[in-house]
């Protein structure tokens, strides 16, 4: 790459973007697919069920704790086809680039894309670049859309329903952490505390339960809103509500304390590898065991259950022995968090 | 709708979020897959072939005479479907949002997502909002991605595999209004030009051709770069070349008028209805008919054919009894054209 930063050109579709597809994307994300660089790419449907997702990812900075903007889009993406029940099979990754953003930093960015797309077994098939010029996009957006295939089985995971009081909550990990990490790396001077973001691909924790034929009845990654509302959705006009308890969701030492210095819940912040699951009663041991035995699943916490009461409300004991409402957010705690 | 502008907390999955979901994107979208909000849609998949492509949208301004940035992202991600041979089906639809854009606006975008949907036969079955700061993103911007069904018949056609020399090439109409509208738009009191773009999803014009089992060779659409940049991908390292004439490509007067007086050649201007076919030279004349019958077909026109001479370069004769290399373009000629 002769020139050191994008510029206009290289979302021409014209000869610039072409070295720009081959020297990079290609030469990354190397799969035949890709190679041909047609308009779109053909697949071969191995199931008959396809499960479908798209996501946008604008998080600021690009580069935080643990991780990147390009890492954080293929997890996102391969997790949302996950909780779904569905394999992971085939992305797409759509950038959109400030004229002047360092080659350098793109291609970080790319090959952990790569790395992660590689982990998660899933292959980056087709993509497309724009530029647009300073100032009118904040340094790097990137959309990436999946595609998994599903057995016929796990089709109801998604609605949950199958859903019955008794049925328990589980937790794969401790909440907060992604939140946190940008926060962080946005104001590196005021937060000393140790913290990394957990985002991770969870494809192959989650297929470790599913796998084994456990039922499975409901499944939701807790990202945007934070664990909170994906409690509250859980429940929303539903025939049946829920009650958890705070002392058994694992919040690390360093995110309860920044999140006490600067008044947030961790209930409500961001995750990017966790995952929420509701199994039934009788096998909620044996998926806590499973979850334990991966290293993304070692602070798993059953952390609550399904009731016939309260019908569409989540309820949180709270460690001084009161209970409240857990609510979805109005506005926007963080923003550009993912 | 309360508030008249897009807040930062419609992009934070909370309260907000899920009432613009609701009142906006399943209300214009509407079909079963959205109204299921979950993290994936779960599809059939109708063939064994899927087509997937990806395509982010950041056309400035987002109106333009002919259509505005939604209607664009439905109908460039239908065509890339198409060309491929692929039936389009399914697409997901991810907005990045300017905090302080007109919810106003935003409705009519999606209106005229959901209208050229509804043509196209294709239904927006999952996306993703994310709102930045002011200052961060240029108003609106769109990323479509696509799913389409292909039968085993058309594989070749993406990768032109079966090109002959004396395969002739067709064009269904005019070209570079496109870009020329997007100028008029940005400098409308420079110019009085009667100009539209050709924005339109050109899947049944193509499948009228298609499903009569005629053998199309290869098909691409001539987005940015142009007619130009389309004709030298389709020879790029090629045993074949091609030639086309200049007095047969149709180029609107006023189109031709506005790129004389700002010094663009309309080859390399952008289209967004305007599809190349190859076919063989026996076929020429039937397909010809069939576009012509159709109302995006009209103006179309066997501009030259595949040449086994001068492999790898496109060449055009021009008016004056010249003939030049028709190159990809190097640079940007107008930015953010789509």
């Amino acid at each position: 790459m002769k020139n050191d930063t994008i510029l206009l050109g290289h979302g021409s579709g014209g000869t610039l973007s072409h070295d720009l597809i081959s020297s990079l994307f290609v030469r990354y994300f190397q799969n035949a697919f890709l190679q041909k660089q047609t308009d779109s790419s053909l697949l071969l449907a191995e199931k008959e069920m396809i499960a479908f997702t798209t996501d946008s990812f604008v998080v600021d900075p690009v580069f935080f704790p643990g991780g990147n903007i390009g890492k954080l889009a293929v997890c996102g993406t391969v997790n949302d086809l996950a909780v779904s029940g569905a394999q992971p099979k085939y992305l797409s990754a759509s950038f959109i680039i400030e004229e002047g953003f360092p080659l350098n930093d793109l291609e970080t960015i790319v090959a952990s894309m790569a790395e992660e797309a590689l982990k998660a077994g899933v292959q980056i098939v087709t993509g497309d670049t724009k530029v647009v010029n300073r100032g009118k996009a904040d340094k790097l957006f990137i959309t990436t859309t999946g595609i998994g295939f599903l057995d016929k089985q796990f089709e109801n995971i998604s609605y949950g329903t199958q859903i019955i009081p008794g049925d328990k909550i589980i937790l794969n990990g401790s909440v907060g952490n992604h939140g946190m990490a940008i926060m962080k790396a946005r104001e590196a001077d005021k937060f000393s505390a140790d913290i990394e973001s957990d985002c991770a691909c969870l494809n192959h924790l989650i297929a470790s339960v599913t796998g084994k034929g456990l039922p499975v009845r409901w499944m939701r990654d807790a990202t945007r809103g934070g664990l909170g509302t994906v409690l509250a959705e859980l429940v929303k006009e539903r025939a049946f509500g829920l009650e958890v308890h705070e002392e058994y969701i694992p919040v690390k030492r360093s995110v309860e304390g920044m999140c006490e210095l600067i008044g947030f819940d961790p209930l409500y912040v961001a995750n990017e590898g966790i995952v929420v699951i509701v199994v039934p009663e009788t096998h909620a041991d044996e998926v806590l065991q499973i979850l334990k035995a991966d290293p993304l699943g070692k602070e798993a916490s059953l952390i609550g259950q399904i009731t016939g009461e309260h019908q569409g409300r989540a309820l949180i004991h709270t460690g001084i022995g009161g209970r409240r409402i857990i609510d979805m957010l109005a506005g926007e705690q963080l923003p550009r968090i993912c």
